[in-house]
């Protein structure tokens, strides 16, 4: 199997969800695999002076239609939450706090699982302690747990090494080191995975 | 055959250009007709506070490179044109002359020659004397009727109605009035015009 794909999205990104729910796709059209790599988007909007979908009018009213609407052409279970966008550093933490302790797979799961929760649900995974009750354990552990300094720098780092790379939009694919940005290229991912470009 | 599909772009839109050149296949994949209605982006950007594609260093070093292989798997020949973006009033107001006085096909076929002496061709379609060699007939005629003060202000009311339909990049399509934003959704703009959804 040739190396992973890096896939790199936020938790309060609508597009980065609808991707993340396509990622079993593209393994299985690729025959690779396809890492997880949440990062805090609004950190990178700063360098780049990008901003929220929903920050002009204009721009948001076709991005809301546009979003539920890929939705459905996916199959995708999908309903814009509210509040919209919110902060995600605790679901990030989370994310990698359960991968240094349960590895790749229990991470993506988990990923999976606060996704769904924001996006289909409705539950506000800003909050700490719905992040810790999605995360499972015991919940002054977990809460205790992604409030760790160290855990918190590291996600910094990460945020801060995303951008370094070129990384700056939701979902955000790297393949052999090509940027791909968008779940409209998510086929463009999986063509290029097998160098059929 | 059904209502056609309306396109709105901007003469210096890297992706206007590759959707421009996909025109003819949505109109095969589709039945329908596609209707070019180029417009000035730029004063939907005073709306919107959106910037240009290159006013980013990070996008821009993302969307080149996205562009140039975009138009490799679409067997478009492009190659970026310095200067980038250029002013497209005159190129506007000349596909409306045109339309007016010899209809869409002939505008159309205008508008394929200046995108293609821009984005393959390198030549610069700001300059009105550029675009009046590319529209033909006897240069002082075409420059004398493309400052004609009816036919900039015509192409005023039209950006603006542009911007009041929701209307804000490029390519932009409207198929029944559903919008659909960029070259990456042309495959879309056909299932939806296929009622496929």
């Amino acid at each position: 199997m040739s190396k992973p794909i890096e896939f790199f999205f936020d938790f309060s990104s609508p597009y980065g969800y609808l991707a993340a729910c396509r990622a079993a796709h593209i393994e299985q059209s690729t025959n690779r695999s396809v890492e997880f790599r949440p990062y805090l988007m609004g950190a990178v909007f700063k360098t780049t002076g990008r901003k929220p979908l929903n920050n002009h009018p204009l721009v948001w009213d076709y991005a809301r239609n546009d979003i539920s609407r890929s939705a459905r052409r996916l199959n995708i279970s999908f309903s814009l939450p509210d509040p919209f966008p919110v902060v995600t550093a605790s679901a990030c933490r989370a994310f990698y706090w359960t991968r240094s302790r349960e590895g790749e797979d229990a991470a993506r799961a988990l990923a999976m699982r606060l996704l769904h929760a924001y996006f289909a649900d409705g539950r506000n995974i800003s909050k700490t302690d719905v992040v810790a009750e999605i995360t499972g354990g015991d919940p002054d552990t977990v809460t205790t747990a992604l409030n760790d300094e160290s855990l918190k720098n590291d996600l910094r780092r990460l945020t801060d090494e995303a951008a370094s790379r070129g990384i700056f939009g939701s979902p955000f694919f790297l393949v052999d080191g090509e940027a791909f940005w968008g779940n409209d290229r998510v086929d463009d991912v999986i063509r290029w995975a097998n160098g059929a470009w």
